[in-house]
């Protein structure tokens, strides 16, 4: 089996410290999602080394998981795996079946049969909600980081990215949540429709963004009825691609804040996800008076599995 | 060069009608869009013969349209071609440019230089908007066919498509103009989102499709927080796929209905389209008390040529 890709990462100090003597690697913790497999080396709390695959759940059959896991530890012990993501699909490795709203927010671990590769491999189960319908696999776990990390922790935790996740968590419980297809509609319209030779690839606005956030809020219908104009003013004029990406942005998040507010408005609300990403969200929140607090989503993706891997030895 | 497919289509009784003495080819009408080219041998307003092929302007270079006319049109004599659509485009053949509304509704035609394989060739120029940017090609022709059969037709024009046209006519001249994505944008919802399995790829469910229709018009932010919904009720429970896709068309066109309410309320509207998505579209406006006329996209298109291969004879 060959692999796509295995970087080891870069060393920040304070991720990888140096110390006289070698840390022990004594599990190993994955994030597991639909296009990569993220892998860190972990001693306790403390990561030694991370390595990333573009082998996601997307691309695997059922029998390629245990292989594309031996292939990716490679010379690391034979140590449990927390794995967390897509991996637990329907379409996965196995089926680690949804836990239901309200329930702790710590993670719930499913074990993969017979210890493939000599090790015990555990998944973190996905959460549920009946009504409104909706489901998360991989959130739950960046949630359980945050509340290891700040255990007194009440209020509403935004996970921005492909399905924007709102989640309320109230006395180290997640009570309920709401997804949006927000990065995954940005994703089509500015790299599959008429609009892709329009929308830069990169590059912010913030007072256009912003602008476009509150109009979308006021009125979402003339955000819709924007769209095309985006295409039209550069056909016909010279609109700079970096302020079409931005008012797109800012539609679709201002849609979006339009849609979730009963779950920001009057809330404390913390920002998880990529640094880009949270710095819009931060700022159109802020632009609604709502102050947010933002964690790296690798920050709580390695808390959130630490305490799952804590949860398997108290368990085990 | 292959012709990718060359299909003689059925030849209904009304549109191709049997005579004693065969009627002469004097004009060839074209209908050459993005994806396919569509041909039909003419006499004066009749069809004699009709072909599809799959050579739309989007694969095309501009050195490749002369030859596939040719093809296209060969056993046909060596009279003129009167074109509409994309191929007309900056990335067409040549660029027919814009005509600014307000104009007339009648073609306004651009030759090809040289009379491409012994054929005077003219293309029918799009029609653009200044504010709020906007341009239409091949649409402004249906619009012409619609007038061409209804001389005194006062109102407003709807073409549903992949973007969605709202034409304002009055007086022989379209006047203003909006376009929108809704048809893009369901299909890259549908065929290549999350969704993609749940949507089913045809059939609808009326009452669902008004429900949706209504929500999103009343409350166009709810209908985007409830798109990931349609998912998650798929994985939870049994949501029936073509529920599914009439909820999201529904909310689809309710966001395009409350985006376009100045085009629609209280106005005269005439709907030009796909025979389903016209269905569509006239039931959601009926559902808002707006009964909305019908003409079948081919008549539209095949009556604009045909006043435009007057307006060439006229000039010619």
């Amino acid at each position: 089996m060959i692999l796509g890709a295995c970087l080891a990462v870069g060393n920040p100090a304070n991720r990888f410290p140096k110390r006289e003597t070698p840390l022990t690697i004594d599990w190993i913790a994955a994030d597991w999602g639909t296009t990569n497999l993220r892998l860190w080396a972990m001693s306790g709390r403390n990561a030694v080394e991370a390595r990333v695959l573009d082998r996601g759940m997307g691309g695997l059959r059922p029998d390629e998981f245990a292989p594309v896991l031996a292939d990716g530890t490679a010379g690391w012990p034979a140590v449990p795996v927390i794995a967390s993501g897509m991996v637990g699909a329907r379409q996965g490795w196995i089926e680690a079946p949804y836990v239901a709203v309200p329930c702790p927010a710590i993670p719930h671990l499913v074990p993969v049969p017979g210890d493939p590769g000599g090790r015990p491999v555990r998944i973190v189960a996905g959460v549920s909600q009946a009504g409104p319908a909706d489901v998360m696999r991989g959130e739950e776990t960046q949630v359980a980081g945050l509340l290891s990390l700040s255990p007194e922790f009440d209020g509403i935790v935004c996970l921005p990215g492909t399905h924007t996740k709102w989640v309320r968590v109230s006395a180290g419980e997640i009570c309920n949540f709401k997804s949006l297809m927000t990065g995954e509609l940005f994703g089509l319209i500015a790299g599959q429709s008429v609009l892709r030779h329009t929308v830069a690839t990169e590059g912010s606005n913030p007072q256009v963004f912003l602008a476009a956030v509150s109009d979308a809020m006021a009125r979402p219908e003339r955000g819709f009825g924007g769209l095309f104009q985006l295409r039209a003013e550069a056909l016909l004029g010279d609109l700079d691609p970096i302020e079409a990406r931005a008012r797109l942005s800012g539609t679709l998040i201002g849609w979006e804040l339009a849609a979730a507010k009963p779950w920001w408005l009057g809330c404390d609300v913390t920002v998880i996800g990529a640094p880009s990403l949270s710095a819009l969200y931060a700022e159109a929140l802020g632009a609604q008076g709502v102050p947010a607090a933002r964690m790296a989503v690798e920050d709580a993706t390695l808390a959130g599995l630490a305490a799952a891997h804590r949860q398997f030895l108290a368990t085990s």
